[in-house]
């Protein structure tokens, strides 16, 4: 490449950069809202973190459009074209990180359906097991903005904590069903909850996988895909 | 184009074609699969679903290489370029409906954890909505294949008949819950496998979206976009 194109593809890669690091903050945010929404329960905010969700799909598309115009004029290769590729997908993982917490979001007024949410004395596991999620992803977004395969490794390493965190979960909210059975309707809405909350933890695991392979051009090696994997089973 | 820059283009296109069809046929059997092994019970059906998902996750990776190629060698415009982005999404998109489908296999041994899933009687309404949801799938990468997108919007309206079936299967196994207090963990699990069956029927509905709007250059119009994701809040 001679060097004006050479800055033309930096100038285009530090904006899909910025582009996904506000993704990734909006994210973190409606995470964050949603679950304060949960825990008060506060509607109103919860419909707040819903509509605000438009925002983080029309910067996907813009990604989107920029990624496929950066392909197609500037013909990237190797380190480079695995950059932008890994860009436009994670944008679309960063976008479902959103769609749960707007799903969390929904899930408000069903679990305060008699305006007795805070009864359920499980509801208090939830925000730092939120807080564990939301920090996998900004990692995952951090490895990604520094190229640090070695960071995007710890991401991957810290899924397995967020995994037992929902297994414990998994089991209190159970146990609290059976001695509560009026209460089950609305405590299962909390297990979707906590379901989302640890893919949400799937999802940053697959962006800090996309950054490493951006980065090195391998695959995140001895890993064991079924672990990485193995909370979708409650 | 010049014409034999035409016809290359349109041997790439028919290639992706041909693998997300493939991709599409492999996720329909691992539906099916799936929920063979849950319903028999027979978890060595189930780990075969599990393993079988990495030749999906193979073809996905095929597809993304091929589509940043075709972006990058032939630079295609308008309905072309859209074709091979939304070829691109598509794959990401029947790559996680495989992932539903492995996630119900997962949960075949825990549901059958005593040897009793035969006892849950809800248990025999899933095969139904299984279907249902697959279908939705073949139709949805069948209007790919034609460009048709009047069919992409007969996807899409035929996800609210999904929804209402889920509505109906939740209320169903928290009413079972209930009343059997001892079923909890295991009808909690067919909650999910529920839940994974409607997330196959939104997906159905993303990818008749990208077929819409790759055929049609525009969004599908008057939709509620809160109707196609109504089935979350349960």
């Amino acid at each position: 490449m001679v060097d004006h194109t050479v800055k033309a593809f930096d100038a285009d890669i530090g904006q899909l950069r910025g582009m996904i690091s506000q993704m990734g903050g909006l994210a973190e945010d409606a995470i964050a809202l949603a679950m304060q929404a949960l825990a008060r329960p506060d509607p109103e905010l919860a419909a707040r973190v819903r509509a605000d969700d438009k925002a983080i799909d029309a910067i996907e598309a813009e990604v989107e459009r920029l990624a496929v115009r950066i392909i197609a004029l500037r013909a990237p290769m190797a380190v480079d074209l695995r950059e932008v590729v890994a860009a436009l997908k994670i944008a679309a993982v960063v976008e479902r990180i959103g769609d749960y917490a707007k799903n969390i979001a929904k899930r408000v007024p069903m679990i305060d359906a008699d305006g007795g949410s805070h009864r359920i004395e499980p509801l208090s596991l939830l925000p730092s097991m939120a807080r564990m999620a939301s920090d996998m992803v900004r990692a995952a977004l951090d490895a990604f903005a520094a190229r640090d395969p070695e960071a995007a490794i710890r991401v991957v390493e810290s899924d397995a904590a967020l995994d037992d965190f929902y297994d414990s979960i998994f089991r209190t909210l159970v146990t609290y069903m059976v001695e509560n059975p009026r209460t089950i309707s609305q405590v299962a809405h909390l297990l979707f909850v906590a379901k989302n909350l640890e893919r949400v933890g799937d999802h940053a695991t697959n962006v800090a996988e996309m950054v490493y392979f951006a980065a090195t051009g391998t695959q995140m090696a001895d890993r064991d895909r079924d672990g990485a994997t193995h909370e979708d089973i409650f």
